[in-house]
């Protein structure tokens, strides 16, 4: 079939809108129609040039939801019509890495996944007949694509696309960090740095779990507004505090239960763990750091009592929790519809990148 | 009254035994004879004056055994005649560390501990009228010493002091990692760098735990013999392996689920972390670094699922913990007397601390 997409032809280049062929759903796959995606800072961060793994021609997007247009033989959890949000972490329910309740980095399809092509070692998607690299596993910026059955989620049918969508990266990301990766008990303290789509979905999961106080961290004074929107009970800006890391600690009482970095800089990464309480603060690094960039701290941080952890999207296990991210949508404990300040066509995605660089908005997303 | 102690009158210098004099306890003191001390590298770390907070001239020693003589008023919890262990860690049980399960570092009287004196800001030892300095809270290297009653463990009377010293330092410290702080799990892989004292009481404490695979790592081969004795099933020489971290990888077929480092070397801290397994595996830094050491990583280490700690004193609560930990000793759980390669009077205490430099045996012990 084809299917009009947004293609990275090469890397540092505007999209390019084209209708590009698309084969049918081979055995354990699913074809899907793509009815809206958020554009990411992991999209950009790879059309730019600047991901060493960034491959090209490939099509973007990780962040879609849609409809279950066909199935290929042998999947037997979807059906044609199902609602489904893509994801770019797998859920196979059988690998070393499902079997072990510590992760969610199901290992099934990693390898070809960042090889851009499906599970057997090629690409579904071809352009004047050469072939066009798959991306994340879910390449959403095209209308209809293909995944392995493994990174569908399956969701309510009565939640709208062009909200959902946002669950596929950002929403889980932040708030599975505070769920599943932190655990965050009520009452807790802690401490987020940065205060993008990220920072604000950390923002209003500490909020829903009940977290006693919130500090935003942000050098822009705008985010003060919507953090407190979402939750945050204390805004600080680092330009206002020498020692930030001793302001921090002095505004939490000795240093945050919990902190989470959603920037992706090695130098807040350390501000974030050393704004931790002695003896039981944990930082939780969300943010994607540049190549080779490395963390550093005085081992005496660990030796009294902090740790230092990481997460990937948000912990969560695609099939099992992004349903019940999406019920937390539709029942009115968390809020997306303030994070998605613009919608596009397909047409004008590019538009919404350069939104992504001026700092406009949160959330764009593309509606089909 | 008066007491014989080895005294470290000055940084660098060898410990001179004199009679000192001793006050009685006050309220919520307690004259302990010591019976038993173990010498750690932590006072020799002081001794030589490497500690950038060691003050002189004071009274070392941390890792004894011994009798309660005479409690002061306000002491409810012992009795003359109670067999106690010195806690440099003291357990009030009332403070918002004490209070808050994930940690062990009750902060009651961390400061005037670290100052040298008891709680009231004074300290009880003088010699030819001057002040001589408290050790950690402990000074074992006296064969009288006053404590906080918050500062003993009381231990049973049927265990030998001149093995149950051990406990009150390097045996709580690495089995308390495994059990406390990391809280391994039985048919875990677990990799422990440094067969010294510490490293080998993480080794039984893992065996005791049901690990599966214990790989032990140093540059002697010397102590592959002792290592295999606590329990370890497999020895890794660093000298003989370019790439050690892929070498332990391999071995534990992706990681170890938990790793150790009971050295303080900044860079072996870095190899414990990253040979870790992918998506679960936790690092535990047990070893004291040099001032103003740093460790460094990448970010993605801990993204993908890596977790990095520390310890200290094993993460034992030591009234409540201590007690057990020489249960596990008197029921034959665990190996003290293996681990203590000499005994010596207080007179030869300076030779102790002689063959901790030429590496000759694990641990000296000074019998009063």
């Amino acid at each position: 079939m084809k299917t009009r997409a947004a293609v990275a032809f090469e890397a540092g280049k505007p999209l390019e809108i084209v209708e590009v062929d698309l084969e049918g759903p081979r055995a354990g796959e699913v074809l899907v129609e793509i009815k809206a995606t958020g554009l990411c800072h992991t999209d950009e961060f790879t059309r730019s040039g600047a991901d060493p793994e960034g491959a090209f021609p490939a099509i973007l997007g990780h962040e879609g939801a849609g409809v279950v247009l066909e199935v290929g033989p042998g999947v037997t959890s979807l059906v044609p019509g199902d609602h489904v949000i893509p994801l770019y972490t797998a859920e196979c329910r059988e690998c070393e890495y499902c079997l072990n309740p510590k992760t969610n980095l199901c290992q099934k399809v990693r390898t070809t996944q960042g090889q851009g092509v499906m599970p057997d070692g090629t690409s579904r998607f071809s352009y004047k007949g050469k072939p066009i690299l798959h991306y994340m596993g879910c390449s959403t910026f095209s209308n209809y694509t293909v995944l392995p059955e493994i990174s569908l989620a399956k969701v309510r049918k009565d939640a709208p696309f062009d909200k959902i969508c946002y669950i596929g990266c950002g929403v889980t990301t932040g708030i599975g960090a505070v769920m599943f990766t932190a655990k965050v008990e009520p009452n807790s303290t802690a401490v987020v740095f940065g205060l993008g789509g990220i920072g604000l979905n950390v923002i209003q999961g500490l909020r829903m779990v009940g977290a006693r106080q919130i500090i935003g961290v942000d050098m822009n004074p705008a985010k003060e507004a919507v953090g407190r929107k979402f939750g945050m009970t204390d805004f600080v800006n680092p330009k206002d505090h020498a020692d930030l890391v001793g302001h921090l600690v002095e505004l939490t009482g000795g240093g945050a239960d919990y902190s989470f970095e959603c920037i992706g800089n090695v130098d807040v990464m350390r501000q974030a763990l050393e704004c931790c309480h002695k003896g039981w603060g944990e930082s939780i690094i969300i943010g994607v750091a540049g190549a080779g960039k490395e963390i550093t701290t005085r081992p005496f941080q660990l030796v009294t009592g902090r740790s230092w952890r990481g997460t990937a999207f948000g912990g969560a296990r695609g099939r099992t929790d992004v349903p019940k991210i999406v019920d937390m949508y539709m029942e009115g404990r968390i809020d997306i519809d303030s994070l998605i300040t613009s919608t596009m066509p397909l047409e004008d995605i590019n538009k919404g990148f350069e939104m992504m660089h001026t700092g406009e908005g949160i959330r764009s997303v593309v509606l089909y």
